[in-house]
C-alpha cells in the first residue's frame, strides 16, 4: 500500500490517488469564473431557498424549536446536507464569515434535531411515530438522506477540521448500524447514496463498521422485491438482480449511478473482482447504448430512468442534471480504479455539456431536465419542489478541484485542464508544485510550469482528449519526446524548476453522428469543438423557427468566432445549410416521398452556440442534432 | 328533421345517417374472416378471461352470491360490459345458444348486483361503505363503468329487443341523475365515456334527462382542478380548460377521444356551434401534430397520453389499442356531422393499421401498446391486469358493419369497402338493396350490384381513399359519368335492378415521409399499399437484425406478392436497399461524420409485411419507418 505524505486514507485498490481538498487551487479561467458564481451567487441563493422551501424549518420543527407541519418532499433534509457539503468545499478554499455563519447555523439545527439515539429525519420525526421509522425503505429515503448527511460531514471535517458535523454523522451511522445488518433489518434502501457515503465516512474515521454496513446494503440489493405505487418495478430501484449479476444500467438513472459509485468505492477498499466486472459491464451498457452525446443519462421522464438500448429521444430525453453528476462521480471512481483515460474523457464530456447546462450563467436558476431538442420553451427555475439538482450542482462545482489531477508512485496525472495551481505530494518523490494556464475549453493550449520539482525525477502524464487526434507538446519551447500511451502523453524526465510544458490540442469544429439504431438522431449531425457540444438556439438565427426547419450542409466550412462579450465569454461557430420550403407540409404530418423530396430550398447561415450556454437569453427552440442536407 | 323509416332516433344535426344494426351484413372477405374469428375465438376467450380475472366474481360478491375480496382494477366491471356489448352485436347477426347463455348469465349477475337505488359498481360495493360512493370521481371510474354499462345495454336492446339490461341501465342512470347536476354534485368524471353513453341511452329511450346529464358532465369539465397521485395534472384529464375553449388533444389519449366523441354526440343532438368549433380545432391538432401514420394516438407510455406537437417517437410510442378505437369512434361521429371524407379516411387508416395490430390473427392475444419500432421483442398477451383493450377490440370488430354505409335524403354513401349485403332505407327513396364484393384491402376492385333500386332515382356516393389519385369507375362494364366531389365519386341516376358499379382503386406501393419536425422518422420512409401501412419484420429477412440495420433505396422497384398461404392471407412487398457494414459502430454510440458516412454497404432485399399482421409468427425486431439510403 502506498503511503501519501500528508494524505488521508488511501484506498487499497486504487491505481491513481486523489489529492487533498486544497491541493489544487483553480485560480484562473473558465472554472474559476464558475466557482466564483457558485460561491457568490448560487450558495447564498441556495441558503435562501432552503429557508423558503421549508427545509430548514423542518429541522426546527423536528428539534422542537418551532411548531408546524413538515413541508416539501420526504427527502427535503437532503437539500440542506448537499448545500452544506458545497459550502464546506468553499470554506476550505477561503473563509467567508457570512457563509461560515450559515453553515454553522445549519449544523446547529441538525444537531438540535438529532434524537437521543442518533436518528435524524425531519419527515419521519414530524409526521410519524418513532416506531414507524425504517418501515418503508424502498420509498421513504431515510437512508438516502443519511448518506447526504455523511457526505456533508466528511466534506465539512476535511474543510474545517471541525468534528461537529462528523460526530453527528457518526452517531446517526452508529444508530443505522444497530438497525440494519444480518439478523437485523435485512434490506437495501430504495434510493442509493448511503453506500458511497458510508465508505467515505469509513475513510474519514477509520471505523470499519461503516465499510461493512455499506457492503451489507450493496449485497442486500437485487432480491426483485422493491415496488412503489402502481408503477415502479424492481428494475427502477436496480433491485431486479443482485448487483454483481447485473449487465445493465437500468431504472432511475441517479439511483443506478449512485449505486455504481458505491460499488466502485467498495471495490477500491476490497478489490473484489466480481464488483469490478459488473461495473465494467454496466459502464459498457451505459456508454454503448444509453448515453446522450452530452454525457446525459436517462431517456425517460416518467421514472427518470434509462430506457432500452438506443432509446435516446432528443425531445423527450430526460438527462437529469443529478444523473450527469452521478455519472461524473462514478467515472471519477473508475478512473482511480483503472487509470484509464476513457473515464476522464467521459467526465470531461459530461462536465462541459450535460452537467453544465443544468445551471444558468448567473448561478441562480437551474434545469432539472436537459433535453437535446426543444421545440417551444424550456426555462431554468430558481428551485424545484423536488430540489435535488440545484444543491447537487453547487457541491460539484465547489469540489471540481478534485477531478483535475491524481498521483501514483513517481507520477502525476493531469486529467482535466483548467487554470490552476497544483501542490501535490507524489509518492516516493515528495512535494511538487505546478502551475497550469489555459483558456480551455475555448482554446486548446495548456501551459504547465513546474515551479517546484520535488526530488526531480518523475513522470508527468497529460491526458489527450478522445476528440483530439493531433496533440503537440513542447518543453521550454522545444519539441520533446513524449510517448502517447493509452491516451496520455507521458513525459518522464528529471525536471528543472521553471520547466514549461506546452500542450496544444487543436480544436477544429467537427461533425458527429449517432449510432444508426438511435431513431431521433438519424440523418442528423451534432457539432462539437474541443470538449464542447454545440447547438442551434433560436435567438442566434434570423428566425427562431430555423432551428427546427434548417438542414446542415455536411460539407460546410465553419467559421469560429470568439465572442468575449457574449454569454460571459463564448466561442460561436457559423456554418451553412439549407432552409427548405415547408409549405407543402402545412397541416400535414405525412406526405408521399415524391412530394416531400423535391421541396425547394435556399441556403441559410446557421449559428451554433455551446449547448451548456443555451437558454441564458430568454427561451425558444434549441436543437443539438441538426438534420443533414 | 329527416324521418328514416324503420330507423330509431335520428339526431337533429347529422348530415349522414347511420343504418340500423343489421342493415349491413358483412358476408365475405377480409372483415368477414375477422368477424368470424372475433365471434368464434375472441368472445369465448373473453368470457373465460372475465371469469379468470375475477370480473364476474366481483359481481357475484357484490350481489351477495359469493364471499371474497374484490379482484383487479377498480374499473373491472367495465370489462364485463364491453364484452356484453360485443356479444350483443354478434347475437344481432345470428343466434348462438352458448353465447346467448353467457350473455344472459352475465346480465343475471349485473341484475343481482344492482342495489335497490340503482347503483352498481362492484369495487365500491365490496370495498367501501355506501356513503363513500361518488367521493373520488377524478380517480375511481364509477361513471366510466356506468358508461360502458349503458353502451352495452343499448347494444343489447337493439340486438335482442330485450329491455332487461336496458332497464338496469336506466335505473342506474336515474340514480346518477339524482346525485349529479346543478345544485347536486357538480363535477365531471375523471375518465370519460359516460357522456357519449348517456346520449346513446337518450337516443334509445327518448329520456331527455340523459341528454341533459351528458351535457352537464361535458360542461363541468375544465375547472383545472383534477389531480391524481403525484403525477397527473389537469390536462391528463382534459380538465385544464373548459372543453369548448380547448385547442388541443392532450393528456390521456383514450379519455381525450371518448370526450370528443361525447362532444360530437352532443353536437349531433344540440347543434351547438362552439362544440363543433372546438372539435375541429382538436381534430386539427390531432391529425397535424400528434397522430402516427398508423392512425395510432398517444406518444407517451407514462400517462398513456398525447405528447407535445411532433413528439411521435417510433420506439417508445404508445398507440394504445383503445386509443385507436376511440379515434374511430370520434371520426365516425365527425363523419355523420359533416359528411366529409377525411373522417372516413382516418377511420380506414386506423382500422387497418393502428387498431388491427392490437389483435392476433387467432383473436386470442392482444397488444395494449402498438409501437412503430421494436428492437427486441413485443408479444401479444391473452389478457391484461388492466384489460380495457381486448373487449374493446371485440366490440369494435363486432360492430364494424355500422361504419361502412350511411344515408341521407336521396343518397347512399359508401365509406368503407368490404364484402357486404346492404339493406338501406334511403330517406325519400325507400328500401334499396346492394351487394358489395371486393378483395379489399388486398386488391382495389370493388363491385357493387344494385339488387333492389327502391324508387329508382337516387345518388350513390363512393369514397375515394386519400391514397388513391386515379380511381376508375364503370357501370355495367362501361365508362360512366361520375363527379369527383370532395373525395367522393358521385353517381346520380335512375338505377336499374342488376346495375353493377365497378370501382377500381389502383394500389401501387407508395413511399411516405413524415413531417421534418418528427425526430424519429427523419431520413426514413414508410411503405404503404392501399389502406395498409407496411413494416419490416425480422422473420421475413435473411437475418432479423436487417430490420434495424438496413437502409431502403427510395428508387427501388417493388414487387407485390400475394400470399394466400401466409398469415391467413396476405400481400407481401419486396424492394431493395442496402446493408451497411456497422463494424465501425461496435461499442460506439457516436462517431465522427467522416467515419460514419463512408461505411461500405452491400445491396439487400427487404421484404415488407402489413403492419397489422406483424408479431403473429413469434417475435423479434419490427420497424415501420425504414432509414433511407
Amino acid at each position: 500500500m502506498v503511503t501519501l505524505p500528508g494524505q488521508m486514507h488511501v484506498s487499497h485498490f486504487e491505481r491513481l490517488h486523489a489529492l487533498p481538498l486544497t491541493a489544487v487551487d483553480i485560480q484562473a479561467g473558465f472554472w474559476k469564473d464558475k466557482q466564483a458564481v457558485n460561491r457568490h451567487n448560487s450558495l447564498p441563493h441556495g441558503f435562501a431557498m432552503l429557508e423558503e422551501s421549508g427545509a430548514l424549518d423542518n429541522l426546527r420543527i423536528a428539534a422542537g424549536m418551532k411548531s408546524g407541519e413538515h413541508r416539501g418532499m420526504r427527502f427535503q433534509d437532503s437539500d440542506v446536507y448537499k448545500w452544506l457539503e458545497a459550502a464546506s468545499y468553499e470554506l476550505a478554499k477561503a473563509d467567508d464569515p457570512a457563509l461560515r455563519q450559515q453553515v454553522d447555523a445549519a449544523i446547529d439545527l441538525i444537531a438540535a434535531a438529532q434524537m437521543e439515539d442518533g436518528y435524524i429525519n425531519s419527515y419521519y420525526q414530524i409526521k410519524f411515530k418513532p416506531e414507524n421509522r425504517w418501515t418503508n425503505e424502498a420509498h421513504d429515503h431515510e437512508l438516502y438522506c443519511a448518506g447526504h448527511l455523511f457526505e456533508a460531514a466528511v466534506a465539512h471535517h476535511r474543510a474545517t477540521g471541525s468534528r461537529r458535523l462528523l460526530d453527528i454523522a457518526c452517531r446517526f451511522a452508529d444508530h443505522i448500524d444497530t438497525v440494519f445488518g444480518k439478523g437485523k433489518r435485512e434490506e437495501a434502501p430504495g434510493h442509493q447514496g448511503v453506500e458511497l457515503a458510508l465508505i467515505e465516512l469509513y475513510r474519514e474515521t477509520g471505523e470499519i463498521r461503516y465499510l461493512a454496513l455499506a457492503e451489507f446494503f450493496i449485497n442486500e440489493r437485487g432480491k426483485n422485491t422493491m415496488k412503489g405505487w402502481a408503477y415502479f418495478s424492481p428494475s427502477y430501484y436496480q433491485d431486479r438482480v443482485p448487483v454483481r449479476d447485473n449487465d445493465r444500467v437500468e431504472g432511475h438513472a441517479v439511483r443506478a449511478m449512485y449505486l455504481t459509485s458505491g460499488m466502485a468505492d467498495l471495490y477500491l477498499e476490497t478489490g473484489e473482482q466480481a464488483l469490478l466486472d459488473a461495473l465494467h459491464r454496466q459502464w459498457h451498457d451505459f456508454t454503448s447504448h444509453k448515453m446522450y452525446i452530452t454525457g446525459g443519462a436517462g431517456a425517460r421522464h416518467f421514472d427518470e430512468a434509462f430506457g432500452e438500448p438506443y432509446e435516446l429521444p432528443d425531445d423527450t430525453g430526460y438527462c437529469e442534471t443529478c444523473a450527469a453528476i452521478a455519472s461524473i462521480m462514478w467515472n471519477w471512481r473508475m478512473l482511480r480504479v483503472t487509470g484509464e483515460a476513457r473515464y476522464a474523457a467521459l467526465i470531461e464530456r459530461t462536465l462541459y455539456n450535460g452537467f453544465l447546462s443544468g445551471v444558468s450563467l448567473d448561478g441562480r436558476t437551474f434545469f432539472y431536465v436537459n433535453p437535446l431538442l426543444v421545440r417551444e420553451a424550456h426555462v431554468r427555475q430558481p428551485w424545484f419542489q423536488c430540489a435535488c439538482c440545484p444543491p447537487n450542482v453547487m457541491r460539484l462545482i465547489a469540489s471540481l478541484n478534485r477531478y483535475l489531477v491524481t498521483v501514483s508512485v513517481g507520477e502525476l496525472q493531469v486529467h482535466q485542464y483548467a487554470g490552476a495551481a497544483i501542490a501535490a505530494d507524489i509518492p516516493e518523490v515528495g512535494p511538487v508544485h505546478l502551475t497550469m494556464e489555459t483558456a480551455y475549453p475555448w482554446e486548446g493550449t495548456v501551459r504547465i510550469t513546474v515551479d517546484d520539482v520535488g526530488s526531480g525525477d518523475w513522470r508527468l502524464r497529460l491526458r489527450v482528449p478522445d476528440w483530439c487526434s493531433a496533440p503537440r507538446v513542447q518543453l521550454n519551447g522545444q519539441p520533446v519526446e513524449a510517448v502517447l500511451e493509452e491516451s496520455y502523453l507521458l513525459l518522464a524526465r528529471r525536471w528543472q524548476s521553471g520547466d514549461v510544458i506546452t500542450l496544444e490540442l487543436p480544436m477544429a469544429p467537427r461533425l458527429m453522428r449517432a449510432h444508426p439504431y438511435v431513431s431521433s438522431s438519424r440523418g442528423a449531425l451534432a457539432l462539437e469543438r474541443g470538449p464542447l457540444v454545440y447547438c442551434l438556439e433560436g435567438i442566434d438565427q434570423p428566425e427562431a423557427a430555423h432551428v427546427l426547419q434548417a438542414q446542415l450542409d455536411p460539407n460546410t466550412a465553419f467559421e469560429v468566432e470568439p465572442r468575449p462579450d457574449l454569454l460571459g465569454g463564448t466561442v460561436l461557430i457559423s456554418g451553412y445549410g439549407f432552409l427548405p420550403d415547408l409549405s407543402a407540409w402545412e397541416n400535414r404530418l405525412y406526405l408521399p416521398h415524391h412530394v416531400a423530396s423535391v421541396l425547394p430550398r435556399r441556403p441559410v447561415e446557421l449559428r451554433f452556440v455551446p449547448y451548456h450556454q443555451w437558454g441564458n437569453r430568454g427561451t425558444g427552440p434549441m436543437r443539438v442534432w441538426v438534420p443533414m442536407d
